[in-house]
């Protein structure tokens, strides 16, 4: 029923968050040994026969224009094909699902995949200066806050949701974070926390909105038929799917959903050949508190205008009957772009292999999704669904 | 014996130049018509399924990130993936060679496949900045010229290179260029204008440079058993390889050739199940005179030491038994980052069709080869192997 071409057969990450301690290379680095060192049966750098790295904005970070090669070169990888993949928020994901491409085509049995992004040494340019990102003129004092507030707005009004049901995303997610060792923040804060915090671009105070952070996971990809030469708990890629949306804001549709996570979503399902109720956890894209609220409507985990029940009822809890973001989210983990993708993907390789440790979520139908969503117009998505098992 | 995965079905191309007239979105809008038109009989845009674009530094060229998303928006195929490839000069074959990924992946039938590069706008974050893509202190004074210099004094050294030799691939390479209507330059040169010329980097003198050029090109591919619904002269990519070198100069083992190079068509080769000899042209990457020689030989077409004798002897011109760089190549055609090695391909794909018109080069063995060298210390390369037959 599924894809099942590609296994993961290997996940590592570094703590992420302001990390000025930490040159990329050096991010690279330390994820890279954690991610062979994860590998069961054990891994030979030299069977790793291409690579695929996802950096977003280094050029508008200060850190020039870093191709494909300059991960390989600083990973004693060189001689190896690299391709470096930037799509915006979805950059990581879009990594891992060229990276799988590569080896579903049969060219490559082995691949690595990395995300990194170096966020802190430049703040300005960070998710404020999102607006570098399209024509100088139309974008002229759009930032990240300024595309995603006005949907908040909107999505209020359409369906009443409020100001304390958008906190109690951000509480849940710094919840989470408490027990989850790689995330940015380590402390839960209350729905007065996030009322009382200043307004960032009203509705939207701060603590409804993600950090900036510096960070670095990857992920060791292989042929399915080939995982268990590497491990006896592959975890396979069930589907993907990438959808895109109108470009400038004016063209959009919906002020209300994603046009992009719906497209990308439907393309995953449909090669998982699942359902969202067969999901048993999802680390998706809450860039902003209001961003998780809508995911919950385009993933398909309830109807339109109910979203605000699930975070009511704590569906989406760790403990939850679809537990969301325990990783801590971006809120609460952080959101180096490059990363994020192939982070959320590990944290899904841990819990699907049971080994996610003190925030292990219950594992009965063996799937788990990732999702990101961004870019101009919030017009880019990424949806990758993981199976711990051939369906 | 060859890959044979993938077809190229359609391709389109804007004549390259100083375009200060046509924004970035022009020349895409402008080539991907060019290339839907192409299709001999005929495409709906809705048969694209997925898109991937290649431009390597819009961020330094003043223009922003521009992600995978804004090359469908602006084309009218909002909805669709779209993956951003960056890699230096190969950039746009990158882009080919994941596009040809996810064809050969099974996941998509018809992709497009774009690059540009709109250099001219900011000229001195052109070739001059390419010190922007590496470290900001070891990178310090590193521009193009300064990287490929060294090489041809090296080269010089060794094995007896004259400069007029040198000179002798930009004479070549202008003269094809009069016959191609895409090329930004449009004259002959003769070998006393090179050496006249005013030195840029000894020993290169600005005639034996790329110019700084703005330009785009277009491909749409296809599942190979699909190809006849298109057309019933496909174009097959026989084989595809990419490699890497070390990231930093002083950790490069030769400085008389670029195993980059060597790697990629090594693999490239090994996967269309050809030799050199068997090739009925060359589209290869010619940045500065200096790299066409190497190229010859990192790409097989002679011995070590050997290349001055295909451009002495002729073997080379556009009559000769291997011609190389008909278009013009870089030198006379120009030199649009993402849009290169797209273009590249579109000229093998009218030539391996017998429709290159006045410059169309003797077919035989019906294969063209497509490269590409550059990045952080040269020391990232592709090279595609294209074939008008199934082999």
């Amino acid at each position: 029923m599924g894809w099942n071409r590609v296994a993961l057969v290997g996940a590592g990450m570094i703590p992420f968050g302001e990390l000025f301690e930490k040159s990329w290379e050096v991010m690279l680095e330390e994820s890279y040994l954690e991610c062979l060192n994860s590998v069961d049966k054990g891994i030979d750098p030299k069977e790793i026969q291409a690579a695929w790295i996802g950096t977003a904005r280094p050029e508008l970070h200060g850190q020039g224009a870093q191709g494909g090669v300059s991960l390989v070169g600083q990973l004693g990888l060189a001689g190896i094909p690299c391709t470096r993949v930037e799509n915006g928020c979805p950059t990581g994901s879009d990594a891992l699902r060229n990276a799988a491409f590569g080896v579903a085509s049969g060219v490559y049995d082995v691949a690595l995949v990395a995300g990194y992004e170096k966020m802190r040494d430049a703040p300005t340019s960070g998710l404020l200066g999102i607006a570098m990102q399209g024509h100088p003129l139309l974008t002229l004092g759009e930032t990240a806050m300024t595309m995603f507030a006005p949907k908040a707005n909107r999505y209020m009004h359409e369906y009443g949701l409020t100001k304390e049901q958008m906190a109690k995303v951000a509480v849940k997610n710094r919840k989470n974070g408490v027990l989850d060792p790689y995330a940015q923040f380590r402390s839960e804060i209350t729905v007065e926390d996030v009322l009382k915090s200043p307004t960032v671009c009203e509705p939207l105070n701060i603590l409804d909105c993600c950090p900036q952070t510096d960070g670095a996971a990857c992920l060791i990809i292989c042929r399915a038929d080939l995982a268990d030469k590497f491990t006896d708990k592959p975890v396979y890629i069930a589907g993907m799917g990438c959808g895109t949306d109108y470009y400038y804001q004016h063209e959009v549709e919906s002020y209300t959903s994603y046009e992009a996570t719906v497209k990308s979503a439907k393309e995953a399902y449909s090669m998982a050949g699942i359902t969202p109720d067969q999901l048993d956890l999802a680390e998706v894209h809450d860039c902003f508190s209001i961003t998780e609220i809508i995911d919950y409507e385009d993933l398909g985990f309830c109807d339109r205008g109910e979203a605000s029940q699930l975070i009511e009822k704590g569906i989406t809890e760790q403990d939850g009957e679809l537990p969301v973001n325990v990783s801590g989210g971006l809120l609460c983990k952080g959101h180096p772009l490059g990363a994020t993708g192939v982070a959320q993907c590990a944290e899904l390789y841990w819990h699907l292999r049971q080994e996610a440790g003190e925030r292990q979520v219950d594992i009965k139908h063996g799937y788990g999704l990732q999702h990101n969503v961004g870019g101009r117009s919030i017009s880019n998505s990424v949806v990758i669904i993981l199976s711990n098992h051939v369906t």
